[in-house]
C-alpha cells in the first residue's frame, strides 16, 4: 500500500486543489492531506480556521466518497525551515511519495529520500485568492469549489468574516 | 446532526479509549477524536508521534467501519489553560457535546456553554500504562488494544522504541 | 458597576486617545486600558517598553484624576487571532462592554457574546505616527499629548531613542 | 521620588503580602507589583488568571486606599533566568528599589545594580497553600485575606474552581 | 586581556567581514563572533543553517591562522528588543567591547555599560546580497569571499540551495 | 576528514567529559561539541550560562592544545523530541559520527543514519552533581575538573551563584 502527502494552505479549499487531488489519488492508495499554517486565522489571506477548512475538505471528500482514502490533518508553521519536513513527519502517518509543485519542499523532501511528484490539476483557472475575492464580492463561486465547501462557507457565512478582516486591513 | 467531542492522548489507543468511543457514538452522529500533547514522543508517558497515533486510531475505526463518522485531530499543548477550550475549538470541526470525565475540562467547556457528558466505557481494567508495560516486557497485549492497533505497534517496533527511551530515563 | 474595555498600543499614548477614554468613561464606571503588542519596542512602530507606556498613561490619567477609575494591562501578541479575545478574558479584570472602532476586534468580541461600542474621539487629527515624527524632527508635541507625556517623553529622551531605531531601518 | 518592586504569584492575595507592603511603602513613595507567572492558571498552585490577580490585589488597596500608590503589571514566565530581570524592567514602570526574601531574585538584581531590601511581614503563619487549602475545604478565610478579597473569591466561586482542579490531578 | 564582540548574519560570510574582523582584531586579544538570525535557513535573505555558517566562518579562520584568537556562537532572533543585549550576553563569553556600525546595537549595548566601536572595513563594494546573485546566476564570487568559503559553497551546492528557495518565492 | 559530535549539558566541564573527549579524538579528526539546554542558567540543575560554558570549555581545550580540532555550539532544548537530531544537524558543522552512551540519542541517530559509538571515560568516579556539591562546599575541586576550569570558576564566583540558587530553591 502506497501513501502520499499533499501539502496546502486551503483558504479556502477548491476544485484546482480538489482535482489535483483526485489526479494524484490515481498513483497512490491513500493520501495524507495537511492543512499548512494552522494557527493562522481570521486574517486577510488567512480567514478560515485549520477546524474550518478540515470540515471543508471532509465534506467535500465525503462528497466524492474518497474520505476513507484521506488523512487530514492540521500542521502549524515551524520558523526553522531546516526542521519542517521533520515537523511533517512526526504529525503524519507514514508516507512515501510527495506531491508537490513548490521547488523548496521537493528539495527538503528529496534530500530525506523521498520520491516527489509533481501536482496536476486540469483546473488551472481558480485560486484561493479569487474564490476570496468573489466572496467579499457577494458574488458566486458556484464551479470554483466543491458544493460541499460552497454550502459550508454560506453557513458560517463566510462573507461577513473576510468582509470584517479586510476592513481591519484598511484602517491601519 | 449532532457531533461530539472526545480527548486523550492515546498512548497508546486502546480497547478502553474505544469502547468509550463506541458508546458516545451512540448519542451523536459524528465525532471529534483530539489527539492531545500533540508534540510530545520519544518519551516515556509518550512514546509515539501524532502521527503515529493518528494512523493506529485510523486504523481501528477502519476495522470497525466507524472511521466515515469521525475527525482525528492533532491538537499541541497550551500552557495557558484559559485558552484550551478555544485552541480546541480553532483546530476541530464545529461540536456540540463534550465526552469527558475530566472536572477541568467539564469546568472549562461548560463555562463555555457546551453540553458536557460522562464517558462511558465497559472495559475499566486497562489503561495505556499497563499496555506500554506489557509492550516493555514483551508479553502479549492482545485483547487490550484493538487488533489494528496491535499490528500496527508490531510494524513500527513500539517495544524498542519504548526500551531506548526507558533506558534513557533511568540513567539521568 | 460596569466595566469597559478600550485596547491600544499606544505608541506613544496621545490626545485622541485621551479624549476617546474620557467620552467612553461617561458609559461606564471603570475602564481596563490594554496596552497590546507589549513585547514590542525599540522598534519604528514600536519605540516604547510596555513599562514606559504603562508610566505614561498613569501619569496622564493621574494628572485629570481618574487613575483611580482604570486598570492597565499589558498583554502581548498572540498569533493565533482565535485565540485573542480570550488572552485578554484572561488578563483583565472582568469586563462588560468592549470600546474599538476596530472591526475583527468587534467580531471577535460580538460572537463571545459582548457589548461592543465605537469609540468617539473629538480630537481626530493626532495620530502616534504623527507624534513620531514630531519627536524625530525636534518639533513640539504639546498639545497633542497629555502635558504629563510630553514630560515624561522628555525625561527619557525619547527623541535619541526614535532617531537611533529609524537610522538603524534605513541602513538595511 | 522613588518607587519599589514587590514580586509574587499572589494565588491568592493574602494578608502577609498586604502587610509586607504597607510596610515597604514606607520606604518608597510608589511601588510595583508586579503579578508574576502571569500566564499560569486554572492549576493546583496557580488557580486564579492574571486578571483574576489583577482585580483582587486592585480591591484590596483600593479598601486602604493606596491604589493610587501602586502599578500592577503582569508578567509571564521566562525559561531563560538570565533574561528574567531585564522582562521585569521591560514590563514595568521605571523603579529603584527591589524588595524581595528570595536569594536568587537578590542576586539578579544586585548584579544589575539595584538596591535589594528584604520584605518584612508581620503576619508570618498566612502563605497562599493555606489559603487555597481552606478555601477547599469550605472554611472561613477571614482574616487571612484583605476582605475585599474574601468576597471576590466568593463571587467568582473559588471553591468550585479549586475543587475542579484538584479532582482532575487526582486522577492523572 | 581583552575581547570584542562582533555580531551578524553572515550570509555567506564575505571578505567585507573578514577585512572588518582583521581590523578589529588589532584592538582586542580576542573576539566572539556572533551568527545571529541562527534559526534562519532556506529562506532567500538566509539561505544557510547556522552550522554551515559556522563551518565556513571557521574555514575562513583557520586559513588566516586566527580560529585560536575566536569564539563562533550561534544566537537565534528574540522578538523582544528590550532583551537582545541581555541575550548575547548569556551566550557569549564575556566581552568588553562592541564593534557595530548599527546605531541600535549601539545604543543598546552603551546603556548597559559597554563601549563601543565602529567596524572598519577596507572592502566596501562587497555585501551578502551582492555574493548571492553572483551565487544564483553561476558567476564566479573569487575575491568576494574567502577561498575557503568559495570552497565551502561549492561543496554544499550553495547555487541549487539558493535558486530552489528563489523560485519559491517567486510562485507564491 | 572525519567529524564527531559529542552532546553535553556541561555544567561544569569535568575530568569525566575531557578524558572522554580525549578518547574519542583518536578515532575523529575534529570534534563538535553541543552545549546542550542552552537557556537554561542560574538553576540548581544547570547553574552556569551558555556563554560560561562555551568559555570554560574553550579554555580547557587551549590548556591541552586541541581547541583548533573542536566546534563548540550552544543548542537550545526543543519540546519535539522528534525533531532533536535535525535541530542539532542545522546548527552544527556537518559531522558522521557521533559519540554517546544515551540509548535515545543512539536510537534518534541511527534512524537517521548515522554512526553511533560509546564514549569511553577512564575517570568515572566524577560527575557534574559531585562537583556542584563540592563547590558549594567549599571544598577543593582540584583533579576533578582541569585546571583552566577551575581557575574559570573561581573568577566568576562559581560558590556564591550556587548557594543563592540552591537556597531559592529551598525556599519554595
Amino acid at each position: 500500500m502506497k501513501r502520499g502527502l499533499f501539502v496546502g494552505r486551503f483558504q479556502p479549499y477548491h476544485m484546482g486543489h480538489h482535482n489535483a487531488l483526485l489526479n494524484a489519488l490515481r498513483e497512490v492508495d491513500e493520501m495524507v492531506i495537511v492543512v499548512g499554517s494552522a494557527k493562522e486565522s481570521f486574517q486577510p489571506q488567512n480567514p478560515f480556521t485549520a477546524g474550518e477548512r478540515i470540515e471543508m475538505i471532509s465534506a467535500a471528500l465525503k462528497e466524492d466518497g474518497i474520505f476513507g482514502k484521506c488523512y487530514i490533518i492540521a500542521v502549524d508553521d515551524i520558523s526553522e525551515y531546516a526542521l519542517w519536513s521533520q515537523r511533517i513527519k512526526s504529525y503524519s502517518p507514514r508516507f512515501e511519495v510527495v506531491f508537490t509543485n513548490n521547488p523548496l519542499v521537493k528539495e527538503l523532501f528529496e534530500a530525506d529520500g523521498y520520491t516527489v511528484k509533481k501536482l496536476v490539476s486540469n483546473i488551472k483557472q481558480v485560486d484561493s485568492t479569487k474564490v476570496r475575492e468573489k466572496i467579499t464580492k457577494g458574488e458566486s463561486i458556484g464551479g470554483m469549489v466543491p458544493s460541499a465547501v460552497e454550502s459550508f462557507l454560506r453557513k458560517i457565512n463566510a462573507r461577513k468574516r473576510i468582509e470584517s478582516i479586510l476592513k481591519d486591513e484598511e484602517k491601519q
